[in-house]
């Protein structure tokens, strides 16, 4: 065995049952580094799931096993799958939150259908300790990919925001809010060259996207290219998501104007 | 030393106590693999604790070692115990919380009287570190139990709830709420077969225990056999907690009624 | 490599951005022992972060290294260092966050300026990830911290609430509240010899300081030296910042008077 790490993601927050996934990976991998990813994904959101996972996959060695397991439709017909993508490996429901990652493209894709790699038996609720993480420390221990299942063929993708682009105009959605209340966007930080674009948001105009929180005063709302590369909505020294009273990003509206030349 | 994990249970959350407490398992078994069970139990709720505990024990290795601190009563004369149950080991204090785990049989037990094999000095508020922290590394290190202190007879048990089953009903107990809001009874999956029971909770009746979230539509409660093996009350892609206003699940009770045949 | 491991404190809560920590760490040193100090800390407090570091170095082992992300300053002119203390290391913003290591003294102390050990591009608010957790991986693989750039002179230090002791009476701080509401101010227990002194606390006075939580009786306000070594005002099996209604422990102020000889 290497020492490349499992990682974990979930919307299982700081309960047992992200402990009893790590318990049966040491059942099955003794030994193998361990290592959360997050489980803060508010719960059933693959949306989030899918942007957290494809921003956070570089951050981690060649090897890694990412255990993914946000999953609403858990006990129904909705396939577990394994693949590989850019040297690292992913297993969880194909429910749409490998989304992103397949984008980057995927090399080996299994349906995971052999019983021999379960815990059994395996509960109808939580496929994450009864599939995925024995599945999960298998593949760390070396197993191939084909002993799991059949080829999986194309996995499902489900539809993300995509913000829109018109001449001096940009339509863009907040994809989640994270830890600290900032407000990211689908508006990758390319697209928007510093200070030559206004920001719309709830009612509020901010002058530019600027670089780091420090570029306004404390307590102000900032536009920036955040650390996931796209534009975050942030308060210095606050939450932009109590500042704008937003409970669910997903439901808000940003408007990028391109500023006249002057 | 072999490769067993050190397992953490706790109502410490986040906190640096927990953090704390790693620090001296590492302290005393460099390189020991270290994994959080959970650190959400609600604060000082020994039979939370319990429960979770005991459904949690099968998903890790053999040898693993168990570091369990829910002790409201730290700094009484409550006693610290160290014992081992199917090839598992528990360290923690003696206040009922292993109560469950206890029931499969335990083999040897000490009572933790070896200050030697304690941090020093050890204080009267925190006895995860100072006692069961440093006592847990040396047992994942081989110290036989013989050596923490004498034998500590019988463990103290606590009284926990147990469903009444009369013919044709089950007057039962909710015993906490997960992660998702659902609401977790103490009614073994083995007792109500699928679609044969009504259950009523909250003034509300549902028709039957199923097999999974979605054998109902979104929003709607659902009783099902969860990952405990227990029955549990679910909202589908929703809280169950929220739903039906349960604050603390202690309080509230639920009851299964057998369905007349057709 | 050795076993020491690498121990995160911060402010991220249970989110992505601890765990992109992580990945770098993992990617920069594979196999090295990770343990998470706490990523509780109040959002960008670093009055909190510094206590809380000084008060759990203690319970690590030598070698541990130790990076601190509590961070409102990043992009700005602030500094990165890295240095050892009493056989550990350190690395983070030099923000004041390592006000307490180091008056514990403090050995070579280094800049980071050798962007050969950054990751690349380095975002403009995110560290954490891009310059502290590659540099700390390369301490515990035993890259020489003069290799990280050059001397960093004296480390800036902040003001911290310190109690004003005169004849007969302290007026203190809190500095903190815990996971149980436990409120922890500035006064070292050695202060205050058990029973000798009355604590005024949000117009309740309380009889004096105690050893343990059980010193009252359930539901009662009590003060004690807690684990920190420092006094809490603590309520039995309850939290002591709910009862005196304490959202910023910072801004509320608490009393010692000695009482007089029988």
């Amino acid at each position: 065995m290497t020492n490349a790490p499992i990682a974990f993601l979930s919307d299982f927050g700081d309960s047992h049952y992200a402990g009893q996934m790590k318990g049966v990976v040491l059942s099955n991998a003794p030994g193998v580094p361990i290592v959360d990813l997050t489980h803060a994904i508010a719960p059933q959101n693959v949306v989030e799931a899918a942007h957290v996972l494809a921003e956070s996959v570089d951050a981690f060695p060649a090897g890694t096993v990412f255990v993914c397991v946000v999953d609403p439709g858990v006990g129904t017909a909705r396939r577990g799958v394994a693949f590989e993508s850019n040297g690292r490996f992913f297993v969880g429901p194909d429910n749409g939150v490998f989304t992103l990652v397949a984008r980057g493209g995927i090399g080996a894709a299994v349906v995971l259908e052999n019983p021999a790699y379960f815990r059994t038996p395996v509960a109808a609720t939580f496929h994450g300790r009864d599939v995925f993480a024995p599945v999960a420390a298998r593949i760390a221990r070396g197993v191939p990919l084909g002993e799991l299942g059949p080829p999986a063929g194309a996995l499902r993708t489900i539809d993300l925001p995509v913000p829109a682009v018109t001449d001096g105009r940009i339509d863009a959605h907040f994809l989640y809010a994270d830890r600290f209340g900032n407000l990211v966007t689908d508006v990758p930080g390319a697209l928007v060259a510093e200070g030559a674009w206004a920001v719309l948001v709830c009612g509020r105009r901010l002058r530019g996207v600027r670089r780091t929180y420090s570029d306004v005063q404390p307590g102000k709302p900032v536009a920036l290219v955040g650390s996931s590369g796209r534009v975050e909505i942030a308060v210095r020294d606050g939450s932009a998501a109590e500042r704008f009273h937003v409970k669910d990003p997903a439901k808000v509206r940003v408007r990028f104007i391109r500023k006249k030349k002057g």
